[in-house]
């Protein structure tokens, strides 16, 4: 299927004619990780993401009860308009279904996160490769041993994301995610990853391992899978988020993320 | 009196020993804003500033009921290390006090905000003058038209401060500036004033006017009084600040707001 514009997927998505992953999916556009919370458990939540730029870049904050956003896609519906969500009760996945119309509640608050997808393209267009979207498969992800800065019931690990690259390579990617802090900013290592708690890069606790070619250097970049991670661990009644890779497609180029997003 | 460290600065407000304005104290370290809400508004008031980091930048959020800082000066406590507080119940100034040891409430939540003086430092650092300071004055500040984006109860202008410099030192000082959002990053505006709302330079509705001189341009950075004002204006039953210009004298140096707090 093609989509147009970012409204098409979301449509797509709404009437039930789209749901499987947006990689790829209206490319120049950023795409967003959701996370909703009951208002109990919201001010933490944004006080977490607060503390932590780097893993949880707030892109938008719905209001209580109100499932349309303003900001970032101007009236898409979070209950319809991603392509697949899971529900967890007590931090277990106990659902993954396709709208969440029948469970939202008159408490619930969304959180629109920054995804990685929008760098990816800002590097591919300056000729970085991207190693695993050359093989065609997920990010290696990380849980490290670098802790997150606690906030109300909300703690733990700073989950990281990998992408093996040349030194010259390296350098003009920090340089250019530098810029997007709305999608994770600049990485928050390189090299040996022992040195952040990571035993063997073979085995990501994430997504797929990729090779990483003699004179590299592994770089490792804040990722947000960390925010739904604390999230779940804080066991919160009831909490939903997009499917793995079935993100909100936004209205937002990625350019438009140099601005203060 | 001469001050070797931020925590001598906070020891002296904390001992009754220092009362008066922090410009200049400690001219290496960031100062803060300060606004405390009860719990019941701080949700809404962190919405509004995660929604307009510009004028709103927020570097700590407390624990509810809890007056210790733990990341931008550790161990400080909110109720005693600033010089002069301002009260506010309903909107209203009430009282100006030296702390609030008698007034802070089981439910009450402080925000820390990044403030100008960091960035003017930095100005300053590459030969970039900055007007008011010559003349020793508070810098110009004015109600724009430009909305800030509504989050919950609060809503309101942005509120701007005017620098006026050369083209060439304008363009330095967005270099600049841009690298530190924690202090309101780069400008919103450049040029002529009337097309965000200012009707006359000469006529700030905040602080002392200055001079433009010839070859000059105005420009004009997001301010911290934005948040404070929407928060005011909002009418919470109590809300405390900061003092005009008592800031909280912070242990982080101004270099490291170039990371993301």
């Amino acid at each position: 299927m093609r989509f147009d514009s970012p409204r098409d997927v979301r449509h797509a998505c709404r009437m039930g004619k789209w749901s499987s992953v947006t990689a790829g999916l209206c490319g120049d556009y950023a795409q967003a990780n959701l996370a909703i919370l009951p208002a109990d458990w919201a001010f933490d939540f944004l006080r977490f993401c607060q503390a932590n730029p780097k893993p949880c870049p707030v892109l938008e904050v719905t209001d209580v009860g109100n499932p349309f956003l303003r900001l970032v896609a101007p009236g898409a519906d979070l209950r319809t308009d991603l392509p697949r969500y899971r529900v967890y009760r007590q931090g277990e996945l106990v659902d993954e279904v396709l709208d969440i119309a029948e469970l939202w509640q008159d408490d619930f608050v969304g959180f629109l996160i920054g995804c990685s997808f929008s760098f990816e393209a800002e590097l591919l267009a300056a000729n970085i490769p991207v190693r695993h979207i050359e093989l065609g498969c997920n990010v290696p992800m990380y849980r490290t041993n670098i802790p997150c800065r606690p906030a109300g019931r909300f703690q733990g690990p700073m989950v990281v994301s990998m992408r093996p690259m040349l030194a010259n390579q390296a350098i003009q990617a920090i340089e250019i995610t530098s810029r997007l802090r709305a999608v994770h900013g600049a990485p928050i290592h390189l090299g040996d990853p022992s040195l952040i708690g990571i035993s063997d890069l073979d085995k990501p606790d994430y997504g797929d391992p990729v090779p990483v070619r003699q004179g590299e250097i592994p770089v490792f970049w804040a990722c947000g899978v960390t925010p739904q991670a604390a999230a779940l661990a804080s066991k919160p009644p009831i909490m939903i988020t997009h499917a793995p890779g079935h993100m909100l497609v936004t209205d937002l180029s990625n350019v438009e993320l140099l601005k203060d997003w």
